[in-house]
């Protein structure tokens, strides 16, 4: 018998195949690993062919003209542009402004054949100060509400070239998304006097089934209800708010994010992958209720016309299951 | 300056890039014009391959042994199964229950080289009164509460067999998206009195810019905030809260759900699509505030990062240069 589990948090209901659980061996997507391919304009040399950069860390800091180890430059072909005024304007029914907001990528290595997964570790915290230097930036703008940090990995999840890279869109407004689950998060602390992911923390920990793998700061989970098969979510282990390093450093997450990306790598051969990060609005950064982490969605099964239709979704892997093979992939 | 539009109903916000549109041939998909490809559990000849048919349209109706048009089977690998108690059961903080309800498929014609685009008018009515036949028989059965019909064609869409189908979902919940929907209408029923989606049917016939195209009782629209280029619409323009033949007839909605399609294949080369009827559940099926109608999606952009994290959508066709378009095809 299939289950239906429900989000704790939003809500949402996902149909999970208990018994006939689909192994990481069934799952054909085309693996990401590296190839040198013609031109790229990631790769140093090609600076020129990217808009002006907005920060690098080069290896003599401070030092211009010394090699980049990691750049943020604007997207060529923005979503949102940073210029201008929100003009909000209604036209009968309908509300509509001015796409007012900020899209940058970030570079994270000057090596086109590394990988979060494949990189020194020291690379992988740069790129996690790199998201905190540039939310922390874009937050001095008045018209912007939130950033979205994600990175897409691989074609099948919507990246358009090879040489590893995240993402930023910082946005006039706060998400649909993220409104979800604060309003949720809210409405528990209401009931509770307590954070609803502080509690899946405590609960996880204890039962031990869906674990991943954790260290001092993070734990790292296959959630309840995942969308999809081996979706594994990095939370830290007490309540944060906000995206932020742990004291002054991101040392235990970048070392989780990459234990967790090697995991996914070693199972399912390199596969595209998206990863976002969900944090609290810049209007309240610091509460009580809302609890910052990393999802990790592997790309492996199709968004059809039932997931169009009703938000639910089918996964084949039972998450006690994708966290077992994840515990155990030898790394 | 990209646009930032709200949806007025469920308020999902997507990200319309307004002058750099890109036009039907700026869009690479796989077509899906249909080919002979090896053996097809779906063609005649080939019904000991599918679970046992639970029922069919056939030239002579009522005769055993005569040809069938349409056939209706168990998804060979359901989603859900249809026995069985729902027993529904806490674990700590989660929730969960068995996975009981349907999972059908509807073989829309004998034909293995035809489409809904394509079969004669006649063949897309019968798809609708086979979608309306099975919708109120599991309306009898006391534990589901919501039947999401739904189409995916090619294989882009998530489609595993070539041969038009489409599919119906029971469930024993009400669906998130749904959910959403619904609620938001009686919000603005509240507040107004009046159905949203009548209102968006009265703007947008008097409007224009959108339209599509229409006949008699309905209308097809792109949205004013659509999730995806050529996303279309089809509405009945009186209030309907359940999807229903117009008095006891599915021609002018075959005509127009037909249309539609057809505009589609001719701008866009037969790309795959999804499409969704969206309706009220068995609970509450005659309201004031809920107006069924079918979305269509066509499958041209990926879901990434950013979609995932925040609900957004980017769209690189505004739905005024979409609906023009539409209207011009030669079809």
């Amino acid at each position: 018998m299939p289950e239906l589990r429900k989000d704790p948090i939003v809500g949402r209901w996902v149909i999970i195949s208990v018994e006939r659980g689909k192994r990481p061996s069934d799952f054909a997507s085309p693996s990401q690993k590296r190839k040198i391919a013609g031109f790229c304009p990631f790769c140093p040399g090609n600076e020129y062919t990217t808009p002006e950069e907005i920060m690098a860390f080069r290896t003599q800091e401070g030092k211009e003209g010394a090699e980049w180890t990691l750049r943020v430059v604007p997207n060529k072909f923005p979503a949102l542009q940073i210029h201008g005024e929100l003009d909000k304007t209604g036209e009968g029914l309908f509300d509509k402004m001015n796409g007012v907001g900020a899209h940058e990528v970030i570079i994270e290595t000057s090596d086109h054949m590394s990988s979060l997964a494949t990189m020194p570790l020291k690379g992988v915290e740069d790129v996690l100060w790199a998201y905190d230097l540039r939310i922390n930036d874009l937050k001095k703008d008045p018209r912007l509400k939130y950033v979205l940090v994600f990175k897409n990995e691989g074609e099948a999840a919507g990246a358009s070239l090879e040489h590893t890279h995240s993402q930023l869109i910082a946005l006039p407004i706060v998400p649909k998304i993220v409104r979800e689950e604060i309003n949720a998060s809210r409405h528990y602390y209401d009931m509770k006097e307590r954070c609803i992911f502080c509690d899946v923390v405590d609960q996880e920990s204890g039962d031990g089934r869906r674990v991943v793998c954790e260290n001092e700061h993070y734990l790292a989970i296959a959630p309840f209800a995942p969308r999809a098969p081996f979706e594994t979510w990095i939370l830290p282990k007490e309540h944060e708010s906000a995206f932020q390093p742990h004291g002054k450093s991101f040392a235990k997450l970048a070392e989780i994010l990459q234990r967790v990306l090697k995991q996914l790598d070693k199972l399912l051969d390199v596969p595209p992958y998206n990863f976002m990060i969900h944090t609290s609005p810049f209007t309240d950064e610091t509460n009580e209720y809302y609890h910052w982490h990393i999802e990790v969605m592997p790309k492996l099964t199709k968004i059809a016309g039932f997931e169009w239709g009703s938000g639910f979704y089918i996964n084949p892997t039972p998450p006690e299951v994708a966290a077992k093979y994840m515990r155990e992939a030898q790394i």
